[in-house]
């Protein structure tokens, strides 16, 4: 049995368990608008299939004078495995049913070549597997492979992926046929908006929006419990809002986008500018503004507020409850926080202004499990 | 009966016949998910009360050999008023269950003091419902009471209303005590895409925005099938996107907003600074701009390239199917049409490219419909 077959009432029941951790029937009736019957008649197949369980002492709780059980998740009813893929290696974890990880790995790549990659990407598989001792048959329901570009998770298609040079690549069907594993693709940010969504700082908001700031620049927007997806599988690129100002040429071939000034790149390619020592990196330019270099930090303030620009953007068009900064860059984050909380304070228009901003470090496995997360989702929150 | 008090799925069944018009059973359950059993169990106490109703003859599709019959909307079932408050007059329309107008009427309004509003709509209210010649007690099922500014629905409140210069007024109330009509109220260029999205341009699309140009400059986003609403009130605010250079103050006191550079007001204002004349009025620049006045011309330009900037913004971000334009600047949309086209094509990252850009000239009747709409929803589409 799948969730995909339960009538709408029992993928309720099961996702209000998901989100809302253990709960009585009677509160499960409370949260969902469903009638005890229904709840009764939606729970009792997802008990005898082992989705969800009775779970702990029954609560003081009572309904009609006797003590209500509480039910809950059954998280080790489904194994998934994520997978992301970066320039140079892929990172895997294998995940219970609430992104829960179990094991990870990480393995380099020697190329870029896909079908270099498909095959890595099985082997990868095969050790999560075997570490974690999964034996039945079916033992991992899906299988998710995030990658950064345009992704068309419905075709299973990689339209583009810059950092690969990947085109048109059927992503999807190859690492099914190498795997045997039913698999998914998504674009690697917003399979984290996923995770973060169900199980991470954007659990039980009504909105949120997850912005990365590292070699790229972009974001997941969760909106009524959905990550959008663009009607032409484009959303959330944050990184090409028109906000930078025209100095700078980005290199989708703009100006003006938040990516040509505040990217890793961006920041870099300026402090080289700003101290003409054209072999400065990113981490001597970091330490040249911890150290109090006007000229860097000026650099480090303008991306500052370029970004603020940007979520200020973001919260006049959506005015999420929280914003969610994360990716590499947040290592240099100290560098323009105040910056970034200064102009977005001043260009949050009227009440998004009450946004909440947080920083979050989220390392590749982060990444990897949000492959993990939508695999799941396939299965607990079947499309409509 | 209230479609309220229904199961989930009857209400499923009921918005699937009001956004795809009559359909067979069988029809309905493909759409929906749901078994015949449960279509049938949905649809019978839906008929019984009148809100749908078998129509036509039946079709050449047949189930289980016999001849399926079509059931619709009956939009007569309920009626709805819709009123769009503006600094200087009330539009009220009465519509029935799917925003069609049956009659409408404008109201000049000679104060802004919120009791002598809140005494005009009512008189507005009762002007339309005697001119409909409706009979029954309860035959006006609810009022939509449509503004611009900050305005919260959940608890009938204006929290901000420029134009009225209003600040936390409990609007919903105040009307419902005036009329005895269930009222809600809400910000009017949301209202009005709510509107569009089940009856209008938007009808049928996974996601579009409605971008009203004017005195201000909005928008209301649909995403999923709801108007996203911001988790503090405010979205969809795209007059203050930050796009616009720095060279203009808006009336929120930033520099860099749209509407600083936009609106019909500051586009009166450039064209005032490039010809020297400080009497010349909106359509005197008009004018100019069609007889080929370079510096006005110029003004529009730059105008329709922040607009472009600020569309792109939205198709980065959210991806919708369709952008359509409106409000009373697209009466001059001809003099900046171009560039906002050839701006938000260079500025479309990728496929978001691909978003349909349409031009709607929606009167205030229109706008008024939206309230009728928004009403309409609280019955047909209540909340989760």
């Amino acid at each position: 049995m799948s969730l995909t077959g339960q009538p709408p009432a029992a993928v309720l029941v099961f996702q209000t368990l998901l989100q809302h951790g253990p709960l009585s029937r009677a509160e499960i009736g409370r949260r969902t608008g469903l009638s005890p019957g229904a709840v009764t008649k939606s729970a009792t197949p997802l008990i005898a299939d082992g989705w969800i369980t009775e779970v702990g002492r029954p609560t003081a709780e009572r309904a009609n004078g006797r003590p209500a059980t509480l039910v809950a998740v059954r998280a080790a009813r489904a194994r998934f495995v994520g997978v992301k893929i970066t320039g140079d290696e892929l990172i895997g974890v294998l995940a219970d049913l609430t992104a829960r990880p179990l094991a990870s790995r990480r393995a380099a790549l020697d190329s870029r070549d896909v079908g270099t990659v498909v095959l890595a990407i099985a082997r990868l598989v095969q050790q999560l597997r075997d570490t974690a001792d999964v034996g039945e048959a079916d033992a991992i329901h899906g299988l998710g492979v995030t990658i950064s570009g345009d992704v068309d998770g419905q075709t299973g298609h990689v339209q583009y992926s810059p950092f690969l040079n990947w085109r048109r690549v059927p992503l999807a069907q190859l690492v099914e046929s190498a795997t045997a594993i039913p698999t998914v693709i998504e674009n690697d940010v917003r399979a984290l908006t996923v995770a973060e969504q169900w199980f991470g700082a954007g659990a039980g908001l009504s909105s949120f929006a997850l912005v990365t700031v590292g070699a790229g620049i972009g974001a997941g927007l969760s909106v009524g419990g959905r990550v959008i997806s663009g009607a032409h599988g484009v959303a959330g690129e944050v990184g090409h809002l028109p906000v930078g100002g025209t100095e700078r040429t980005c290199t989708c071939g703009n100006t003006g986008c938040v990516e040509a000034v505040a990217s890793t790149h961006a920041i870099t390619e300026q402090a080289r500018q700003a101290t003409g020592d054209a072999e400065l990196t990113m981490e001597e330019a970091v330490r040249l503004a911890h150290a109090g270099d006007p000229a860097v930090r000026g650099v480090f303030t303008h991306a500052g507020h370029t970004l603020g620009l940007a979520l200020a953007s973001v919260a006049n068009l959506i005015g999420p409850e929280r914003i969610i900064i994360s990716g590499e860059g947040v290592a240099s984050y100290d560098l323009f926080a105040d910056q970034i909380r200064q102009t977005f304070a001043d260009h949050a228009f009227g009440a998004a202004a009450d946004c909440d901003l947080v920083v979050r470090s989220l390392p590749f496995e982060e990444w990897a499990r949000g492959g993990a997360a939508v695999a799941a989702q396939r299965v607990f929150a079947p499309a409509k």
